[in-house]
């Protein structure tokens, strides 16, 4: 199935991202924000600092760095209904809110960053593939803003990048777009730090169940990809 | 009370509108979309159109456009709660989704539209004053945009644009950004056609109740500035 | 359109209030108590005083006034479902305890209240037109029986009443009564100051956009129907 | 502990019921409607007709009879918060609701009443004691004014009432107040249809277990207190 | 229709229990916890101890007993959807929780409790009628479980058992299976001390009306069986 | 930090699974049920199989195996509470019932189950560590019934079972039980298929990220875990 001719719709080769764009200070009130691009999916990442933090830390002496995301209802190719209105946000949500709120506390240092706390909202505008890994992305930027805005950059102990890499048609390939996610046979997010270690490992087999060695050749491609990012974010944050 | 040499922070004339910009096609995947921009207010609106309608509608032969309306929680100056969240949604936000979708029914025969649903969606990127009226003039070019899509442009009727207004220091004033909102004795909101008849007045005495002569100043600064929306509006669909 | 020989189904002038009766103490248990009908409308107000005002308002020294207005399922000529009952409160069932809440409120000195609350409770028993008038109409008198209960009529600046207006078949009407109501072209709701002035101008375009003229017309029904309100008030609190 | 001298506080002798006062065709759009008073406990009961039954019970040439109770917030002593405010409905509304429900429907055909239903929505205005069993004894007026509006009056197989009994200082009472029912070492609710037979017993202990000799006392003073109110009910309807 | 040849399906006389097995310690976190069957229907009992009392109760010295009861979603014949998912509990659950509580709270002393909370958790693993009396049983012995461990003992002021009775084929049975209940004409849960006194009785004419006759033979048999579980309990917690 | 004399607290090998029991047809009513233990975790698996397929499935000739996980309030070392009383499922629920329904949908032949449902319920009974991977690999066998139970073992296409992996102390570990998971550096669940191809792949730092050569080493122990599971599973199969 595998052939070297396969060549992917959008031009790029299997271990090459999408354009990236990460546009910091997209917005005027929060201490930090970042409109990311990953091809055509569109992430607005804002970093909100308060002091103080939530009830159940008061008095530790310890931050709070916490993170919501979504998507716009227009953001996906058909609309999908707003989770305001449905009552309840759904699980694909949670999961991913959650993701994001862990990656970034990867990079905390609880202490240094005192009792402020950073809320970080990651609103998908529009999504083409990728919309987690993306947020995480563009979310850490915000939050170095954020720090910095606080006066606590002392609080980042390392930066956190995130990608995603499938098997589709047999080929590992990096930074899914929709069309390629769609068809993939096992589909990964995988999040790394700065320094080249691990945050978090989120492999599904969507369709076979996949084998060690595609396993390692994916983690290959992360690595890569990651690595790449990281190199972007700090070209952002230079500015 | 009203002294010539008081004047806006933002060195406008009373009756002038902050710097409007309505760009047409922001997104992808729905049918219409515009990001328009009064001052620092900024929202997106997203025209989806789909054949059929609501269960209740069907086999009438008429169409049915209605609109979502909410904030980001970044948007604001402090960061607010998103109703997803909270599992509901707040009264303001509901009032302005029923407002919304009143304003642009007004301008579209149901008959012409057919059995297709247009569903707008207004997301506050970024919160100054006035973002129900951006909402209503940015939806009703993102809304030509869908009947267009949908070869429907005889359901348009007319167009329709919107605007606030207030009494600050006694003085009535024209699209209030945030500071002079706060801050008014009277804020009203006027929605009106392009033919220049009226959609909706929804006027709030904020502190002492406001005389007639008031409303109709006030009214009288609404005509204005709808009547130069409206020239923006044709501009931005001319492109 | 416009002929002299049309007359209202119930035989009233065009600027005349359907018979209005206002019940002081329909209720044993809070501090006021009002049963008002406008015609067959008949909305029980009522008036809970208690001491201490919301979290977010303690130690101010000011006081606090706000509503809730609901219909009972059977008000309605078709029966209607309960909101407690489908766990969220509907959009026009916010914007109108909002409206009532509003209006109270700008003929209230918060400081000569003090550190009260007053609850108003507008429930509709009977629904045939304008519950949302006679709901601010009688709440308002609850609201004086309630300020005398606590002892501090001083709190109260002014009366404030409400009145719908709305254009049927060209001719603007005072007091819509539901069929006329279905079939107004505009439908305007106005509440006022015992002293003349307004508090709130709802206009809405159910069909047609309306003129200036129409608006100014429809205005100075609204002026003549809250001055009569005004004086029942006047005379049930003098019983 | 039981002594002749001890007298309850309205004057009544222990086996007596409180000025009951029913009141039919309160609303002018339900089928049915009933105002009814158990002393200063008033309920207000609908019963609306409609034609069809819910999905589940389609096709099966069985009718539906259902109840829903609720209480004003400013029904009681101290103002009780809106279910719907709250979003849910809670133990003690579900249980009446469900009781009313089952007491009605014990003296229905559903054959005979065929594929229509009846809603009947019982909202207590003023409580104080006894509200559930005013709620039924009202109810089952207005269903019959339902039946007979539906041209069904072959669907009631039987009346229905309902009273509370209780023991106060070791005394066996019916027809308790607020200010007994507080003090209600046992609390009893009987529903009995008008031939004499039991629906429903519904009996606690609040403080010390009750013997099977007050138990069978309590019976007694319901089966005479129902048997009253079903001649109340029989004069009303022939009214 | 009542004949003496008509037996049970499973074989019991009418006036006894199904085998009854009560397993204690069946859980190792909560302070008590009991494993309870009815026949098949097997009811999961834990009572959590914690000290403090909720908010409202601070400061009074007294201790707080509380229920909450469910259901599985596989226990039942057909899957029954779960309440979480909903998003709302039932009436039916609502009314069983209350009831489970008021019993168990008949039965303690909250002053010799003191400011601590024991919280019981009833919940079916498997349903076949009775799940609420099985609950009350069991739920008796995991909270004389909790008291000894929180040593306080002196708390309970005696024990409480509950059986269901009901009426099928016109005869007078004792603790009903699901096969049973189904087809009762009446239905009764009654709750009695273990010194034989009643703490709950609930009726229910499931079909035709019972008589007062009916009711004594079913109380009767109830408190046959509450006798008999009450022997059951003291040998479980002498073990 | 890793040295050869730290042993665990249960004396177990590093590589060596907790005893592991697969109790079958625990309950009487579905299709399928398992009550699996991993040490001290217990979790009752049930597969309710039904006729036909939600409807947006509904013509595909496809089946549809879904999953909800849950956890009984005393299984935890705390009481937690209730999501059915909170009204709301936590995202950590979520994101485990939506883990299961994709294990076992991965060995899911949809054509050859046809048309049917089969509804995996997982209620954790006792909680301590592990709950999710014992969850899947008990949910299994109960599908494997229920697959029986409809006939159509066909549509099965291999087995699933699924072990937690951690580094505790720099040393890498399998089954981890809940002392050792709260203090874990780098906590993974793996699921895989009996013919050892990977199903799912979720790690976290939960401290310091993981380098490639420790998630290396925590595949391995996880493939060895997953086989022993897998034999497990077969021997209860074949009893």
């Amino acid at each position: 199935m595998n052939s070297p001719q396969v060549t992917r719709e959008d031009g790029r080769a299997d271990d090459e991202l999408r354009p990236i764009k990460i546009t910091r200070n997209w917005l005027d009130h929060p201490a930090g924000s970042v409109l990311i691009e990953f091809g055509r999916t569109r992430v607005l990442c804002a970093a909100s600092a308060s002091e103080g933090v939530p009830r159940w830390r008061k008095g530790s002496g310890l931050g709070w760095v916490t993170a919501e995301y979504a998507m716009l209802p227009a953001s996906t190719n058909t609309r999908s209904d707003r989770e305001s209105v449905k009552g309840r946000i759904g699980g694909r949500t949670h999961e991913i809110s959650r993701l994001i709120g862990r990656s970034l506390r990867a990079v905390i240092d609880d202490k240094a960053l005192g009792e402020n706390t950073i809320q970080l909202d990651c609103d998908v505008l529009q999504a083409d593939g990728g919309t987690r890994t993306a947020a995480i992305t563009g979310a850490y930027v915000a939050l170095a803003d954020a720090c910095a805005h606080l006066g606590v950059t002392g609080a980042l102990t390392g930066s956190v990048a995130a990608v995603s890499v499938g098997i589709i048609d047999g080929i590992p390939r990096l930074d899914l777009p929709y069309v390629e996610d769609v068809r993939a046979e096992t589909d990964m997010n995988v999040v790394m730090t700065g320094a080249g270690s691990f945050v978090e490992v989120q492999g599904t087999a969507e369709g076979a169940a996949f084998s060690r060695a595609e396993l390692d050749a994916l983690l290959g491609l992360a690595e890569k990809g990651c690595a790449d990012l990281t190199r972007m974010q700090q070209e952002a944050l230079a500015e």
